[in-house]
């Protein structure tokens, strides 16, 4: 087993101090929704009493709250391989895809395929079929199993939609081989960046991607349901337009013109007044990844991936990795199966190891170097194979499946 | 000069305790962006340290984040005369639009027009300008001055689109007669309440109207860019689709079906994860609403209107009143007509008494009896009168505009 290096130790447990967790609580499930960062609540408690409070509507000057859109955009934009200016925060991210995969249709109106994979998160395939029955005139939302990727990429495609890391493996894409694949046949590209930006180091830029979208509230720690974001590459920013035109995607929304007209750049990409207080929590959350580099971790996540998957391996041997066991092929989460994963799951958390489910059979751990320390992973390996090896998991209460799993 | 009844003084003295004003400031924009309701700041504490820091993911099951959208779009039906269960909160309004406009005309399939007026709010225009340039097959967005509408509804006409009172001059429309006279047309109806809703009596149901959408940050006070909403009347909820199909509208979200199949009712208008901070600040905001009838808050609002136009009829005669004098034809704003508006609004800023400016030529003053009494709106006007007397709004930096008017 590798240890991690004296300078990456020294990088968590600065960061580690910036998240408040309860007492007794290993907290393995960042991976959909992030943990509290300490500074967003005197941040809260400002943006609530003197921004909005003492400020009122002169805080859209004062603080600039009109251009925190972009601010925020350009903090994500350092996470993800953008440049300045080509990332904003705006919506949700099943909002967002909408907006990007019309304007990729718009930009290809020969092809009529939104091509993406079976396994895909639900709601990016949604979008799309609702996107294509909208567009109609043989617009079709195609999906493929992940290894026929390639070979289905043809000129009938206009855009190759993926999401980077499975949400229920963890499994990840080589986005700029793909990227490459689908432009080569003159294709775009969209990238749902949900389980990637703030875990693996996404490299936008360098892989050419035409468009991506992700969420707020999972690895960049923003809050339940924090905006998201997107980009644009700046190919595509010179007469940028999308559907949802509302007024903030104007190029002078305080001029009340009766006519629609774009703003120049990526602030075309907003549409309404933008969520201040949930995107200022936003804000306040990006500050614990001053200073991170992406690539720090990522390996540190790859060194609790393998004592976490290590203990497992020996103390409940009966459980599958669903995970790639090579680090490049994967995010920083680690899904391990079983036929009763939803009550494993119950019992953990009973027991303080806070991970998630999901259908059929999956377990779900994320592992967060920001706040998770090898210790955790370890202890909660080993609780793991204790509910496993004394059947814990059996009580009926355990069954019982909430509203949301 | 009438003066309010006991009754009402007692209400509305109670409800201004509920609110944080700054010193020296008479606030009257809450028609642009509500005032801070005292009880927001201990609930946002409560919602990220608690609901957030401690209850971490659980929270979705044991703070109930997950029907938080349809428990304060019941608050917000009270408000606007709708059953339960006919309201959603979710998104912005302009995305609430889209999704209600493509869904009426998905209901007319043989028609193409929307219909609007010429002052409308921008972004309802744009957003309508959107839906048929992405519709195309002749869909057409046709504007007509006011006072051509029930003329122009004819039987081109899919869906009347209408904001019930104007944004600028506070002027607002028969929203019964409208929508029968469209419905006799065979056309539907939209109204966007985002100047009517917590300001004027609505009744939605009484009136018949098809759809409606609003925003949770002007007379609401939910905070900036708080979430908007969006009604359906009950006729239209069966079978109900719209073409923003994102996972949270979805039948069962947390099945991961690989086909999207919209929610029953309401729940099929919504899209990606509700924002919980904003969306929880907007529940709290809701509070001062409680036991309070728009009948009372519009009728102490024509108190204060008459007291503040009648001291700025005698001290500032030149002052266009652009505002119908008739009650029943306006809201609770009073817009006033000077040639160097945005100027006058900058002094009266200056001296403490907080307005707003629009386009071209018109001061705004929002009249919101929750948080402004009459001794506001009597001092405010004798600023007001002082400034235009002497001019003081001549200074330079008065005309200096900021980026945020």
């Amino acid at each position: 087993m590798t240890h991690s290096t004296a300078a990456a130790t020294a990088t968590f447990s600065r960061t580690r101090d910036l998240f408040d967790l309860p007492e007794g609580v290993i907290y393995l499930d960042g991976n959909s929704l992030g943990a509290l960062p300490r500074g967003v609540k005197a941040r809260m408690a400002e943006v609530v009493a003197t921004q909005w409070g003492e400020g009122l509507i002169r805080s859209w000057n004062t603080h600039d709250w009109i251009d925190l859109p972009g601010r925020v955009g350009n903090r994500v934009a350092r996470l993800i391989g953008a440049a300045p200016g080509t990332v904003t925060v705006a919506d949700s991210t099943s909002i967002n895809l909408f907006k990007v995969l019309v304007t990729a249709l718009r930009l290809r109106p020969g092809r009529k395929v939104i091509l993406s994979e079976k396994h895909n998160f639900p709601t990016d395939a949604y979008i799309a079929a609702g996107v294509a029955e909208l567009l109609g005139a043989g617009h079709e939302l195609r999906l493929v199993e992940a290894a026929e990727l390639s070979g289905a990429i043809n000129e009938d495609v206009a855009v190759l939609m993926l999401t980077e890391v499975n949400y229920r493996t963890g499994a990840r894409h080589d986005m700029a081989a793909l990227t490459r694949a689908a432009q080569a046949a003159g294709a775009l590209t969209i990238w749902d960046l949900c389980h990637s930006a703030g875990a693996v180091p996404v490299d936008l830029g360098g892989a050419g991607a035409d468009f991506a979208v992700g969420c707020g509230y999972k690895y960049l720690n923003g809050g339940p349901g924090a905006p998201a974001f997107v980009y644009v590459a700046p190919d595509h920013l010179e007469g940028l337009s999308q559907p949802l035109t509302g007024w903030l995607g104007h190029a002078a929304p305080f001029s009340f013109a009766e006519t629609y007209r774009p703003a120049q750049g990526i602030a075309a990409m907003r549409v309404g007044t933008p969520p201040i207080l949930s995107m200022s929590a936003l804000d306040a959350a990006l500050d614990a990844f001053e200073g991170i580099d992406l690539g720090e971790v990522k390996a540190q996540a790859d060194q609790l991936f393998e004592r976490f998957t290590g203990i497992v391996g020996e103390e409940a041997p009966e459980l599958v990795l669903a995970t790639p066991v090579d680090p490049s092929k994967r995010g920083t989460q680690v899904s391990l199966r079983h036929p009763e994963a939803y009550a494993v799951m119950q019992a953990l958390i009973a027991r303080g190891v806070i991970g998630d489910f999901r259908e059929p059979d999956i377990m779900r751990f994320g592992l967060t170097p920001l706040y998770v320390g090898l210790d955790d992973v370890e202890r909660a390996a080993r609780i793991l194979g204790e509910v496993i090896r004394t059947g814990a998991w059996g009580r009926p209460e355990f069954r019982q499946r909430a509203k949301v799993v």
